[in-house]
């Protein structure tokens, strides 16, 4: 997601260090001090302006959130709209999705979301996608033995692409939904910013659900 | 496909044993008799009235085809259409999909098409469908190492489904669309009766293509 720079986005960052870290990898291995108490951890990876990530905290006090975002204005306004919630199980990070190794102990996170990333539609850019094998072997490091992700987009090249990446990987599905809104699977879902956005214009939002082998 | 029982129709296949068997076991280990020369063997299981089979063969006169279908008034009707053709590289069988390791050597097929074929929609009948995992199985065991298949459908829950299925059998997914006819893929695409009624609706037509693991 990209907006317009804002000035008062790193020092707003910069006040709230209980909320937003800009400096991930000096958490690394020591997350879980981070949320009031120690529970499974699931990982956002590019939250946007939050939405997705603040309604999954509040949906489930019985895991701890993290959301990452790349873009530092993105990044502030999520902890705009997280401050007012003061809610003991999440925390924020601006940083990479590419950098997850450097962030996160092998196997320390439970489940990683990806939610309506860059599409990357040319061929050249492909590697900057989010579901390109060298993320992927970046998040099975730091993922759970059996963890995995769930992965939703309005994107229909993005989808097909991201399918085949998943399985040539060897990930498993554990569910694929053409028209999430349409489906059971929507029951309990927490919408992005984006998502609403999409599906009232009548788009149909894809779905995937897929783990890790355990070897 | 279901269609009004007809008369005529075992009569008129048991009058052209040249280009129609309801005895497909008899030929396992000699199917390339059946053809003017020996060449790489395709199979479409649920041949319907045979527009898909009868395209392929007229388009790739270098591959050897042979369609099944179980109805024997569809499997008849699909005969009255390839006679005129005198193809000599298409064969024509009134059998079972679930029977292909009874009619085929091991590794006798290069690859086989699905298309269109009963959704089954209800969870008890998910042994029906043609891409559930005992007929996966099936499939491996007489395809070529290496070998797959194409899947066509135009029912979301059939795609959605078979998507997960052939993945968690370890199939490798060579290509997903999620709308054919509006893709490069769709160049050579031939057309079964179906998909041409339910594409002039609009209505969007999956694929998958995918093949087994060399082990």
């Amino acid at each position: 997601m990209r907006v317009k720079h804002k000035k008062w986005a790193v020092p707003l960052m910069e006040a709230h260090p209980e909320m937003m870290t800009m400096d991930p990898a000096s958490f690394k291995g020591r997350w879980q001090e981070r949320f009031a108490k120690p529970q499974p951890l699931q990982v956002e990876v590019g939250m946007g302006k939050g939405q997705f990530i603040i309604g999954m905290a509040k949906a489930h006090p019985e895991i701890n959130f993290i959301g990452l975002e790349i873009e530092s204005t993105v990044a502030a306004i999520a902890l705009k709209n997280a401050l007012p919630e003061q809610l003991p199980n999440l925390t924020l990070v601006r940083g990479d999705g590419a950098g997850l190794d450097t962030y996160f102990e092998d196997g320390s996170i439970d489940r990683l979301y990806l939610n309506f990333s860059d599409p990357w539609p040319k061929t050249r850019h492909e590697k900057r996608r989010l579901t390109y094998k060298t993320f992927l072997a970046n998040y099975q490091q730091v993922v759970k033995p059996g963890g995995g992700l769930e992965f939703k987009t309005d994107n229909q090249g993005l989808f097909e692409y991201s399918l085949t990446s998943l399985n040539n990987f060897g990930m498993i599905f554990d569910g694929v939904w053409l028209n999430l809104h349409e489906s059971p699977e929507n029951e309990g879902n927490v919408e992005t910013e984006y998502e609403q956005r999409f599906a009232s214009l009548g788009q149909p939002i894809y779905k995937l659900k897929a783990h890790f082998p355990v070897n």
